[in-house]
């Protein structure tokens, strides 16, 4: 279902191809297995690689001897620490881009100190993966082992073991003189906080924990590098951006990007958690060293345990409003697990835990807390699932307080455009009451319920992103198109990309071959991440399309020998505006290219400014079961304003896979340590995820409320359908129930020890 | 050795990477055996292709029965003629890439008829070689076999073996009412030929006889095919032009051409001879058929059957000239074999023997007659060298009995800027006269002369071509550049390409990758041929690095805030007209980017016109056993006009491998075929190519008349140095003994036997 708001540009043109819904081009390679994915690549005299990781979450290495590996059958490169430059700190980028040098080549391969289980720091290539394991077994390791902290609160206190000597958080006045495991502070403090709280009519103050969860893509890291005797590496490997792939590969081996060829692989999901590096650059060392081609393919294990996850947090919220539903004041800390380095998306979680929401009065206080886990990556909508499970809750409570319908108090309290958000800029035309309304009016807020179920909305804000992205289109003799762009298609990109040039050239969409290229073939691309690629792809495609109707108006105005301002390009086809000549179409046009001028090519690039904000408020129907304390999704319901849903399916597949991994996150998912810190549940019969019977079908309603900074209205739709979902359950539960769950995930145990704790 | 004439733009400017000499960016991979040719790919679950082809001259094909091979153990896929379309009659393009499409398909895959020994009829796809040939072995074909015939005399007789029953000759008039083996008539008919006799003191009239040779690349032809469930093919192969691969395939199969995708292999030497399709549609119908990647590698045998040659040819000429040498008359007549098709290189010979000359007075016909051995192909200068082989004979014996130096006569007759052509246009700015000073003032001119030894001196011209082609320029984040062609890499052309690009953006030409793309990546490019790929291709790169340099003005513009036109770009710097600025670098600009406006790429593309035309001049030294008849090439020098070098090694490396073809040409290659049409020599040991045994250091003069079409002035230089060798060893060969040989090869029997007939 599609509800399209009024559109803030004049006309709202009639689309031929923009909004339908093509099969995906990259569908039959997919479901043939034709597909190549990280792993599929394999080389003559290809060695394979495997990484030795620390079995502890903290200790000193003291040495490493890896005489024995080295001299042992089939072995032919053995690297560690020692092997790679020690590179500088300094942050760069932002958001789901931002990392630190020297962090980054720490993470790739411990130096002095191993931070978390599952810390790499020596990689061996072997002719057998037999040889390689066996070689790993023969490298010795003498550790001085540390005590580890994990829970965010204990890694704040003064006695806990500290990770990094050398951390000072930045971000507080004074700044302190020792070092801590806390990186940073981030705060928001807009208004009044004392003045907002003494207008409020009720107040509620609670408390929130969440677990670290993992991005939970389906391949694992998976990469081939290749370097040459020329020192030129050729690095074939899943991830969301070949060209990060490629900046980071050459820095941590203290190269220049342009030494590295990526070439992308099909990727089977990332989610956030393939924005970085892990073993590209330990498989091209490898490579240089042995000089063959290096494959390295974790194992589910070593995913678990040396990738993603997002973090667990502590979050405490006190929220204020008057008797009539008028919030009034919002104060709180966050403190998020940023795993052995810092980094966490504190920062963001503050920016959007009340984003939807209009409120003069706000103090927020983030803490960015290293602990002895993997490094979290960004993961879909990166810090504002657990601030919006937070905030949500609290703001379900007021409304119920209140006696306030809890869509009709998030309508009275909506931003709206114009308004100052939240987290800083003034809103631009936005869509966050059309999601409301479009819950409000959906059937299935009224249908009825029975015992033990119940119902809870939320709702949520992600930024959306814009960024740099390349565009290259070729016009074919025969009039069709090539469409490269170097956004690796996570969410059917290429679809979105075919069907927006298709809309500019006039041409049918499987005329449209779009293609992700190599760092090579097409122009520097930002990684597939933070909704951005429909958006600021999509604008270098426009861009490049334009420039091709352009070129094609010029060659209509030579063949009828008249002024190009006299050819207009109507559907996809040149016409003169006295309408006496035939039309020409880019096929007529393309098939005498070489008469008037040559091929017929452009490019197109762009650092993406205007990416439009979304939100999503959703519906969630759930049944406890009081004996097991199961939660049974019986409905859920979301919508969403895409700006333009370029190909609705795709849309709604987002819209579903946000939702999905949002209620895996609300009942079943979370990292469980042993005492030592080493992780007891990496793999997927032991780490929950939701599969197809968990769920019901989750329906969707695409909001179209047009971005004001896109031709086509294009905002992204990727990430923000996360946010909602765990606040959603846990209302849900609570209108079930009667109680309000406040730590994630609300397994069954969980669930049953607070029915317990409520009297049974 | 260069020698720059006075250029003809207005100031030359001082270059700093054009005309340099850097090791080519691909060598390092050549000389590692990393660079994939043909036959080098290899894909999971790949079937091994084979192709059944005629053992007769000429046959009707009364029955294929394929029904036992299909059955057998191993055997994917069988097609004959019947599983490809028949396509209409109707040529396109022209020069090397001139065919017919009727023809072009019954030489893929006989249908009714075999046309000449080696000719296709059928092929099969097997899980391995030894049972795709035992397949092939199992076709039963029932032939009608037709009497053949080779000679382009006995083809062209009344009474002759007709090999297309539908072949009317073109170009007579009235229209001939039977079929014959002659194709086409040309003519050259300019000023009045009785008039231009009657001027004439001395006349000479000759007849020659030349043999079909072989374009002899090391490379036999090699193709793997994969056509995906979605009925799409990529085809990786070597050619002369992977968009000419996929124009013809996707014809031959009924296709659109953007159904394919053609990754171009490194190709080991073409000459011409890969400028068509053989086994690409057939790998890729077998592929389509089987459900999997086919492979088919042609063996040397099969090179020497069914791909190439050129021409064998006879040529009768009267050439007249007054006492003071001037030439006042030229008549003629040429007939070229065109093989099983029409289609011989004859018009070609016709504008190109006398091309470097001024004569007022020329008839000229020239006729395409097909004979019973393979279709001929394009071959380097392709119909030139035969023809020159006559004209600068001829001239020899007039210069000799007038009593003139050789080249005095031709510098007496040289076509200059201004005057028309002998095949039409009016010449341009072109450098025959200084070719011709330079072997006249080179030292191997005057060195003495032993017993037995002479030299010869002859002139060569050739077009040069244009044509269409495409280029994209990425800017990389460390300020290197990609630089995209769609022309296959035959002579070096990368190197070229990194020069032009390394002088238009003032980076090293290390800090250029330039690399050959596939047809999807890169704009629609014609064949690398016609010696156009450094002109044509390098007019799309200067073209799109011009846009490049444009837009890093307009971004140092934004930087520091003026308008664009404030900003210079002087040696790969913006800087500031007021030059109170820092320059800025492509890589300060480059690391800058996404604050300026995003990624920095460009395409560009072009029809290229203003190919300037080549000329070459050459002497060669002999000495002539007279035991044995065996030519001894002492001494070799070329003097060849490139208009610019852009990169000189590569420019010299054209001119000696032109020179040692044609010394093959002279002295020892030729076709030799039994009484049945059966090859006799179809392999490198009865094939007689020279090796480097047989070959002096061929010394090389670059003069340098620049071309006005060309910013640089470039002119092409592949192909032009084969025309003059076989004409300077002919007129050697007389200087050392008096004898006059008019049939190539002047193999040391045929030397011998005229010897002999001259009394020993």
């Amino acid at each position: 279902m599609t509800v399209t708001a009024t559109p803030t540009t004049d006309s709202q043109p009639g689309y031929k191809w923009v909004g339908t819904r093509p099969v995906r081009h990259d569908g039959l390679d997919k479901v043939t297995g034709r597909a190549k994915y990280g792993a599929d690549l394999n080389l003559p005299g290809m060695l394979i690689g495997a990484v030795l990781r620390s079995p502890h979450a903290h200790a000193r290495i003291l040495s490493i001897d890896t005489s024995a590996a080295e001299a042992m059958e089939g072995v032919r490169a053995v690297v560690t620490g020692a092997d790679f430059p020690m590179l500088e700190s300094g942050g760069e980028g932002s958001g789901e881009e931002y990392y630190d040098p020297l962090d980054l080549c720490r993470n790739v391969m411990a130096r002095d100190k191993v931070l978390y289980e599952g810390h790499a720091l020596a990689a061996v290539a072997a002719t057998s993966r037999r040889e390689a394991l066996a070689a790993l077994a023969a490298i010795k390791v003498d550790y001085e082992v540390l005590p580890h902290v994990l829970d965010v609160s204990e890694a704040m206190s003064p006695d806990a073991p500290i990770l990094h000597e050398d951390l000072i958080t930045e971000g507080v006045d004074p700044v302190p003189s020792e070092p801590s495991n806390v990186a940073s502070r981030y705060v928001i403090d807009r208004g009044d906080i004392e003045k907002g709280f003494a207008e409020a009519d009720v107040i509620v103050e609670r408390e929130f924990v969440t677990q670290p969860v993992h991005q939970g893509y389906i391949e694992p890291h998976a990469v081939v590098a290749d370097v040459g005797e020329d020192g030129k590496a050729t690095v074939f490997c899943s991830s969301q951006g070949h060209f990060m792939v490629r900046a980071h590969t050459a820095e941590l081996l203290g190269w220049e990007p342009s030494r590295v060829k990526v070439i992308p692989a099909e990727i089977g999901g990332g989610f956030g958690g393939k924005t970085t590096v892990y073993i590209e650059p330990v498989a091209t060392r490898l490579s240089q060293k042995a000089g063959r081609p290096v494959k390295i393919v974790m194992t589910r294990d070593e995913v678990f345990r040396a990738t993603g996850p997002t973090s667990g947090c502590k979050i405490r919220l006190k929220v204020g409003a008057t008797r009539d539903g008028r919030l009034t004041a919002v104060s709180g800390s966050m403190a998020y697990q940023a795993g052995a380095f810092k980094g966490s998306p504190v920062s963001l979680g503050c920016m959007c835990a009340f984003a939807p929401y209009a409120i003069e009065n706000v103090f927020l206080e983030g803490f960015d807390v290293v602990v002895n886990m993997p490094k979290v990556t960004a993961y879909r909508a990166p810090g504002a699932p657990m601030a919006s499970f937070a905030s949500e809750t609290v703001l379900d409570e007021i409304a119920e307080q209140l006696g306030i319908d809890p869509l009709e108090f998030r309508l009275r309290n909506a931003a709206e455009e114009g308004m100052r958000s939240v987290y800083g800029p003034i809103h631009k035309r936005i869509g966050f009451r059309e999601t409301v309304e479009a819950v409000r009016d959906h059937p299935q807020y009224s249908i009825e319920l029975g015992p033990n179920q119940g119902r809870g909305v939320a709702s949520g804000f992600w930024f959306n992103f814009g960024g740099s992205s390349s565009a290259t289109v070729h016009i074919n003799e025969d009039g069709t198109a090539s469409v490269l762009t170097g956004s690796p298609d996570i969410g059917g990109s290429r679809a979105s990309m075919a069907l927006m040039a298709a809309e500019e050239l006039g041409i049918d969409v499987y005329d449209i071959s779009p293609i992700v290229s190599d760092t090579e073939s097409v122009g520097y691309t930002d990684v597939t991440g933070g909704s951005r690629v429909t958006h600021a792809t999509g604008l270098a495609v426009i861009d490049a399309c334009r420039k091709v109707v352009a070129d094609l108006r010029a060659r209509a105005a030579k063949v009828w020998d008249v002024a190009v301002d006299e050819v207009e390009w109507v559907d996809g086809r040149a016409q003169h505006v006295s309408g006496d000549r035939a039309p020409m179409t880019t096929r007529d046009l393309a098939a005498d290219a070489a008469g008037t001028g040559g091929p017929i090519t452009a490019s197109a690039a762009v650092n993406a400014r205007g990416a439009g904000a979304a939100f999503s408020t959703q519906v969630c129907d759930v049944e406890v079961d009081p004996e097991t304390g199961a939660v049974k999704i019986l409905r859920y319901m979301t919508a969403q304003d895409a700006g333009r849903a370029i190909h609705p399916s795709y849309v709604e597949g987002q819209m579903q896979g946000g939702v999905a991994q949002g209620i895996g996150w609300a009942l079943n998912e979370e990292y469980i340590f042993d005492g030592d810190g080493t992780m007891e549940n990496p793999g997927f019969l032991d780490y929950r995820m939701p599969v197809a019977s968990d769920l019901p079908m989750i329906d969707t309603v695409i909001v179209e409320v047009p971005n004001p900074g896109h031709p086509y209205g294009v905002r992204g739709v990727g990430e923000v359908g996360i946010v909602p979902p765990m606040a959603a359950v846990a209302n849900a539960i609570h209108d079930a129930t009667g109680l309000r769950l406040s730590e994630l995930p609300m397994s069954p145990v969980k669930v049953l020890e607070a029915i317990g704790a409520n009297g049974g």
